[in-house]
């Protein structure tokens, strides 16, 4: 595997791709985009990713940004491993539920998190409408998803973390109404390769089924 | 290729899959998916995508649902007609961009459309926040984006032409003020297939550059 350098913030989803890298023992390097100053706005990050957005990944063909790409990016590079290879008879499944998350409850974290962003004139009342939203998401995946490909649970997991601490008031979110979802959160923290992300971003021992704030080693979550 | 079937709604996301089946010489059949009467939401359809959504493809391995899902599976079966193979140097880009335009530009063309299914307290107001996203995404797109992989062509293709006939008024909405996204237009709809596409869902000639309303031989747009 080439030289890879992930440009990241602690807690961000750019944690995805780090649970991927590590899941699929890829060596790696870090750059932390300092979002305090709103690094990722500036020129320099803009030449790396033109939308502005954590996280990208240095690759010895260039670039690549968009948290679904990357991690479909890497599982091109470990065939099977991390996820179905392109002519195996179960991509087309495993494809479906990696889009929808990136589609759909990746567009709704977003809304609850940045509400400003997407209603600028009453952030508060997107802001409930999307905690509605990620249940109604939550509901389908406890029914429906089978957890059966890692690049998708490198991709979820932090998903099922952030509405516990970020996005205004979090005592509406609690993951035990999500049975099946609890327990995989479980099951996938205790591996090495997520507690090896979660100690490089100071997210504690149970980040996923019983998140803390991040005390990341650099940087900071917002 | 084995036998494809396309679930699709008249000048619905599904016209980004029937365009990649065309441009990639891949026989297909469809089924229509009445919307009329919410058939994506009847149980028969939620077997085939449990998020209710249209497309579905049904594959001989089973159902791919979600658009760039589709859209990807279909390039790793004609490897490198229509997107970089998994391992070509030009992968990493193509990728970010197609998971760009199916995690920014389509959710919130979604909420153009739907802003009830978002916002159902104050839809109007998010429709009006949705029209200044969708500007400031293909100000992006014209700056940056190229057009060099068929698959992210017919994905983008229909995303131009709907704001110019749904989302209520649409009278905000020239993609003349994107002279190279309207050149992109014009030059992708000639192609003879984009014209078997159009045809088949009652677009007229100029479907992206110059949309008129759909009149489709069988169901209706919404």
């Amino acid at each position: 595997m080439e030289s890879l350098r992930l440009h990241y913030a602690p807690d961000n989803a750019s944690l995805c791709v780090r649970l991927a890298l590590e899941f699929g023992g890829i060596p790696y390097t870090t750059a932390l985009v300092d979002r305090a100053n709103a690094a990722q706005r500036q020129p320099a990050y803009l030449a790396i990713n033109p939308a502005g957005l954590i996280p990208a990944l240095d690759t010895p063909h260039g670039p690549v940004f968009e948290t679904g790409a990357i991690l479909l990016w890497l599982a091109d590079r470990t065939p099977g491993r991390l996820f179905p290879a392109p002519d195996a008879p179960a991509r087309g499944q495993a494809l479906s539920w990696l889009f929808w998350m990136a589609n759909t409850l990746h567009p709704t974290l977003r809304s609850l998190f940045y509400p400003d962003q997407y209603l600028p004139a009453a952030p508060a009342s997107l802001r409930h409408a999307a905690r509605h939203r990620i249940a109604t998401h939550l509901d389908l995946l406890e029914d429906a998803w089978v957890p059966d490909h890692v690049l998708q649970m490198c991709y979820l997991a932090p998903m099922l973390r952030w509405p516990a601490l970020y996005g205004g008031q979090t005592d509406w979110y609690d993951l035990g109404r999500w049975p099946r979802l609890h327990l995989f959160a479980q099951v996938f923290e205790a591996m090495p390769a997520a507690q090896a992300a979660a100690r490089a971003e100071g997210l504690g021992p149970t980040p996923f089924s019983a998140p803390h704030p991040a005390n990341p080693p650099e940087g900071r979550p917002i």
